[in-house]
């Protein structure tokens, strides 16, 4: 199942060259080419999956045990202070690219990657209002 | 394995209470008290495992499957308009308590949650050396 209009079907399998980390049936991680620190790296799927809600319950495990993997040998190679682990779904929360992937973001002190948000407060009402809304 | 002076260890098993939206054997999932936004979660285990990197990969495949079933759900109930997974590690990549827990943060339009960064560039020579040091 690939997209053919898809970039990230075609980088996955090999069809467009990307600075390869690693590779197995199923997925491909590269380096992305507008890093937000050095070292930053995406995990693809071989398959077209548009966001977490498409992706296979087996698929998205498999998924981040490859993120895992990939935090532990890059942290150790790089000598990162820090990483994330981002996955954006929808114009809104920032996806770009329409085929699911796992930002690995290596984080350095005094890096100017912005991954942060202001704390609000959870009010009686609104905790309320949620716990009805999702656990009914 | 838990920490005894962890809160979210405390939390996670229910010694202290929290709005619960989802349990099962290894893992609670609890609203954020400190909201990026509305519906702001977190998946806990209930074993103490300070990062990703102490993570069993098993438990790691079925934390990111709690989560991906989280994001439909929430999705559903609560309308919003993206959906940002993230997890970070250390203090340098915004970790505050050291207790692994990815964040499910439901992403509306015109929110204020800053999850993003400058893209830079990957010049040739970056790439060779980050694919030397990983790859080898």
């Amino acid at each position: 199942m690939h997209d053919e209009n898809c970039i990230f079907c075609k980088i996955a399998n090999g069809e467009i060259s990307a600075a390869t980390l690693y590779e197995d049936e199923n997925f491909r991680v590269i380096l992305d080419l507008g890093p937000a620190s050095k070292g930053h790296a995406l995990v693809l799927p071989k398959q077209h999956y548009a966001n977490v809600y498409e992706m296979p319950e087996d698929l998205i495990g498999k998924a981040y045990i490859v993120a895992k993997k990939m935090a532990e040998k890059m942290t150790d190679a790089l000598g990162c202070d820090g990483f994330n682990i981002l996955q954006n779904n929808g114009v809104t929360a920032g996806q770009t690219v329409f085929h699911f992937h796992i930002h690995l973001i290596p984080r350095y002190e005094g890096d100017s990657v912005g991954l942060h948000w202001q704390a609000g407060k959870l009010t009686d009402e609104e905790k309320e209002e949620i716990l009805k809304k999702i656990v009914g």
